[in-house]
């Protein structure tokens, strides 16, 4: 049965103002950039155009009441402790929140461990203003991605304060289990680290369950600040907001004392694009899961089928497919190679810590025709 | 004849995501924050509903062309040199501008001369981070406010480095004249002081003829930073959007070294807005800056008939009346006193500046009946 989402045609999204569809030339499919090709939820538009008859002046700069209420629900239901108020800061998007929560955590010269590969934005919030990155690299298991335990408690010395951790995971998809979390808890706690918890993909979750570190016990729900945004979930990066959120008022204190000024106001319409997507996006990310989780498939089976050199585990969460090309002659420029020669723009896996010359990560929300097509064109370039 | 906006009606502004409307008791009238109560231009709001029909993915986060090129062009027709595309940055307000100039051009312990009274975050743009304060009177004559040259010259000491300027100026509404321009610029260049021109008001000058700071000669552009933004000129503030441009592009690049990471994008439909604005927000303009005229003549006159106590000069431009209350006995909590006996809450002058005590900044952008009210209940509290 075709779905709305089959509708998705390159030359309506090669418009000006999107970095993903006009970065390239437009013979490239761009399979880059995290946002997805798909149109936002209506529940979501009606409610800006609505928005819209009303003035735009200054919103609750000390932060959306309703918003902050809808975030504190959520994240009850998702079993951390009642947070307080002082405990909840509206961003303007999440990257100054990772930025924030390293200058507020952590002075110059001290060290940030984080699992590699990681999303780029960990490695420059860490590097920009002095901080060190200790790199704690994932293990490439048959099974897929798993922590290092060893390594990452040898990664440990004096100077090491906090753990920038990325849950679900980007850019392997990974969905850690509550097993996996209450271990890293139980490391947090024995070296007095501070924890920021990225689940910004916590929504997008294809296979398993979601469990929010802070929600473990009161011990580590202190030592952690968890971060989120609806750009994800929604679809809205262009509407940046997002939220630093801890059961520890004091460690919010000291992001935005570190930042104060710097970070802008979140706008009105991403408030009003937030608290239309927690009240009524549900019905529409029910779609976009069933549509990514077919992409997904249909993933697996081409690389499998056509591709069988690739080592790929489907990811639980995201749609980011994070792939090992290393058996490839020209693996060492594989990004370069497959733009050039498949006329498709992926992520280079260097970007994503040392150590991943040979990987590239692909965005797979987009339509099946898109994704069939720049996988005929890798398969055809790389043959 | 009746105008469009004279309809503004205060049970529809106090919606539940205005700043200005919520923040004090249902029958306080707000005349504070710097919005105003007019509608947004409907081609703007046109641009925006079209705007929603597309996806709100991630916009051109180098910058979006379109929008530098308009901005580039109009400050072309305002005098400037070309400024080179790195000399334009988008930002995600204007207050956080203030913030990384500071940051940008300052180091800790540094000082900064600025023209009091004085728009609050000026003030906190740099104390925050810890470079200090030099406040420089303005004096004021019967002919107005005027820079005090001799404490502008006292003021400098060997730690001075930077002249964080308001132009036009907010809270007095002096649009500075060429030739006052010309000398603080001479003045500048003789201490080598960078300076940062905030010249977010310029499009809202109701008498004579806005000049641009870096558009008087090569050698002062070398030195200034421009700030820039559509919220005040289309009273978008809860669109967060701005820019800073200098024709010395080190000095956009120290800006943005500062504040790496935590300066968030500005997002896809406050790039939409502004470009609608630049294009197509002339004749809305026009009729705002018609009825502030009226506002403004109007106000003039209550006070002079009603409150000669009031000291006070028409603003040249913004919608910003600042009123000098001394001369009542109750001028020790004049802010708390028309709260309270009035129901009209302003803007309390202390927080312009030292020595502001019994100042008051009011707030004229509103219906003629919203103003006209507003004048009865001080009119009636102070008699």
């Amino acid at each position: 049965m075709p779905h709305l989402f089959d509708d998705v045609r390159p030359e309506d999204l090669r418009h000006a103002d999107s970095y993903k569809w006009t970065t390239h030339p437009a013979e490239v499919l761009p399979l880059w950039v995290a946002d997805m090709d798909f149109p936002v939820a209506e529940e979501i538009t009606d409610a800006l155009h609505r928005r819209l008859t009303r003035s735009v002046g200054y919103p609750q700069l000390q932060g959306d009441p309703a918003l902050l209420d809808l975030l504190a629900a959520r994240q009850t239901a998702r079993g951390h402790p009642d947070l307080p108020r002082e405990g909840m800061w509206l961003l303007p998007g999440v990257v100054p929140g990772l930025y924030a929560s390293v200058l507020g955590l952590t002075g110059p010269g001290e060290e940030v461990l984080t699992h590699t590969p990681i999303y780029p934005p960990f490695l420059s919030a860490i590097e920009d203003h002095g901080r060190r990155t200790r790199p704690v690299p994932l293990l490439q298991q048959e099974s897929g991605w798993e922590i290092d335990w060893g390594a990452l408690e040898d990664s440990v010395t004096p100077a090491t304060r906090l753990l920038l951790f990325c849950s679900p995971h980007n850019p392997t998809g990974r969905v850690w289990t509550r097993e996996e979390l209450e271990r890293l808890g139980e490391f947090a706690l024995r070296h007095r680290l501070w924890v920021v918890s990225d689940e910004l993909h916590a929504d997008l979750v294809l296979d398993g369950e979601f469990v929010s570190l802070a929600s473990l016990g009161a011990d580590i729900a202190q030592r952690t600040v968890t971060l989120t945004g609806p750009c994800k979930t929604f679809n809205t990066a262009g509407l940046p907001i997002g939220a630093a959120m801890s059961a520890n008022p004091a460690l919010i204190a000291r992001l935005q004392l570190a930042t104060r000024g710097v970070m802008a106001h979140p706008g009105a319409l991403s408030i009003e694009m937030w608290r239309a997507g927690l009240t009524h996006g549900e019905r529409w990310l029910g779609e976009v899961l069933d549509y990514l989780k077919g992409n997904r498939e249909f993933l697996a089976q081409e690389l499998r089928h056509n591709l069988p050199e690739v080592r790929f585990t489907p990811p639980q969460a995201t749609y980011l497919a994070w792939l090992d090309f290393r058996a490839f002659r020209w693996s060492d420029e594989a990004y370069e190679f497959l733009l050039r020669e498949a006329r498709v723009g992926l992520n280079n896996g260097p970007t994503f810590g040392p150590g991943y010359q040979g990987f590239l990560r692909l965005n797979f929300a987009t339509s099946r025709a898109v994704l069939q097509e720049a996988l005929a064109r890798i398969v055809h370039a790389a043959s």
